[in-house]
């Protein structure tokens, strides 16, 4: 397309990391790049469409961030560092003001990580935004889903449930007071702007046995944890960390449902081994990244959660599917 | 999305393709991988719109099968030995029976270059396709746009314009007699079952002084060449290859539109240095490859045709861009 090549050098010039191991960037058939000897490779792809993962008219500069946060967030639950990029984007028109906000959003989240955005495409069609990334682990290093096993503890980074209740509060703003109003800027902040648990993961290589991000919600990523490593788990709903502004805005029942179900939130749900526990509290703790004991993965198969009363909450959690 | 995991198991089945550099493939967050030690990792990313890249209604495998394809391309035009692949579906609705087709076609072509998809994304909205692919090239060895040095010789792969013809066939199919109908359907397999010229670009290492692929148009990739270089180029049109189908069903004039403008061909354009002449010659000839010289690197800027009369075609090639 005509298009493509003046985006393309605006884009470049917008997001630019020096990084030693890029040889040739973006604006050849492909990007070359050196690995660093001896590591793993992670790889990436995650794809963003209008009307799906974001409400049309979101800010492009959000779009940016977000499209590379959701990736690296893959990247954080595997352990790996990140380092490359690449954006494919597809565009009604070619806006170059909505590409530069894309861009400079893009950007101000790949500085923090120094990744370097080294390939891309634009093209026609309606608006979506596919980026894939890569990062290196040391070798056999990375964190997988396949590794919990029966007595582990797990674990979850951050709060839950958080961006569902954003999700809804964009969709549909109710009339509030300015203080209610600031609470559900906090909530809504956290689905547009989400920040991937980069150190987080990097922290937990050799400690967790296994780790997945929570972007389909809680009950199905560590469905998937469980399903790869052959377990069941059980949570506690008492533990579930959830923040001062979801239980004041959604209170005690549905704080629970969002922080059960509600996807978008690019926390880490991970499994460690009883005897490394302090270990991983006082290595997240160092990197300034909260984290909550929330239940314990047993014999069988699922996800099953206790209530205050000891009792199972439901017997099909799975029913809450639609919030993801 | 419900749907997703049971088409990316579906997918990951249906694509198996055994390397020992994958240790994680396609059910994770991300993909484990080992780079060779001591080459550089070459990585593109296209995505294929409905409507834009792809007639709505084409068959699943003819896009499974180009999607990788266009990919493969920009691979081969850096001279890379193609290794990984990751697929970012995004349909309509979950078919299960458009997924499986898409992964045979798309697996077609990946089992003939060795190609393992080791990651995936799928999720719902408008039909697009993303590819991001990976492979590998010696130090400093990869072909980039620009290296051409004035002296240098053009040369072009295979045969030039044919899938803009078959594009024109499909999309206003004519009422033929079966002999040109056999014509038309070799110039629309060109256009949906394009085959990347891997070899080609392998054995053009070492050899070529700048390499790209047609998929814009000669006039334009030739042109992305000349910038990147900081040359001219002048082309004899005669000399420009075309196949027997394209000269018969569409004449001279619009034959010689066709091979100047003609996107989507996924041919090699490539200049050499006079010296290296004849050892390209027996390389591309030891892997099959028919090749063409059509003109010459100059001093200046832009791309220059010279009609059969040695006069100049046109002052401003660039009008065509539309058949692009």
């Amino acid at each position: 397309m005509g298009m493509e090549f003046d985006l393309i050098a605006m884009v470049r010039e917008r997001t630019r990391v020096p990084r030693d191991d890029v040889d040739v960037g973006m604006g050849d058939d492909g990007a070359v790049l050196r690995a660093p000897a001896g590591q793993d490779i992670v790889v990436a792809l995650d794809t963003m469409v209008e009307g799906v993962h974001f409400l049309s008219g979101t800010a492009a500069a959000d779009l940016g961030w977000k499209a590379l946060a959701v990736n690296l967030s893959d990247l954080a639950a595997m352990g790996a560092t990140p380092a490359w990029a690449l954006l494919a984007l597809t565009l009604r028109r070619a806006d170059a003001a909505f590409v530069q906000g894309l861009a400079d959003g893009f950007a101000s989240l790949a500085r923090q990580h120094q990744v370097a955005l080294v390939g891309g495409d634009t093209t026609s069609g309606p608006l979506s935004i596919s980026v894939a990334v890569h990062g290196f682990v040391p070798p056999g290093g990375a964190l997988l889903r396949s590794g919990a096993r029966i007595g582990d503890l797990v674990l979850v980074t951050g709060t839950l449930g958080d961006a569902i209740a954003g999700l809804y509060a964009l969709r549909d703003p109710p009339r509030d007071t300015p203080e209610r109003a600031a609470l559900r800027k906090v909530l809504i902040d956290r689905l547009v702007r989400p920040v991937p648990r980069v150190a987080a993961g990097i922290a937990l290589r050799g400690l967790a046995s296994a780790c997945i991000d929570v972007s389909d919600g809680l009950l199905g990523d560590l469905g998937h944890i469980c399903e790869a490593s052959g377990v069941g788990a059980e949570l506690d709903a008492a533990l579930l960390p959830r923040s001062r502004e979801l239980r004041e805005l959604h209170g005690e029942s549905e704080s629970l449902e969002f922080a059960l179900s509600g996807g978008d939130n690019y926390e880490l749900c991970f499994t460690v081994a009883p005897e490394n526990l302090e270990q991983v509290l006082a290595d997240l703790g160092r990197v300034g990244c909260g984290v909550t004991w929330i239940g314990r993965i047993v014999a069988g198969d699922g996800v099953r959660v206790r209530d205050a009363h000891g009792g199972w909450l439901t017997p099909d959690m799975r029913s809450w599917e639609h919030f993801a």
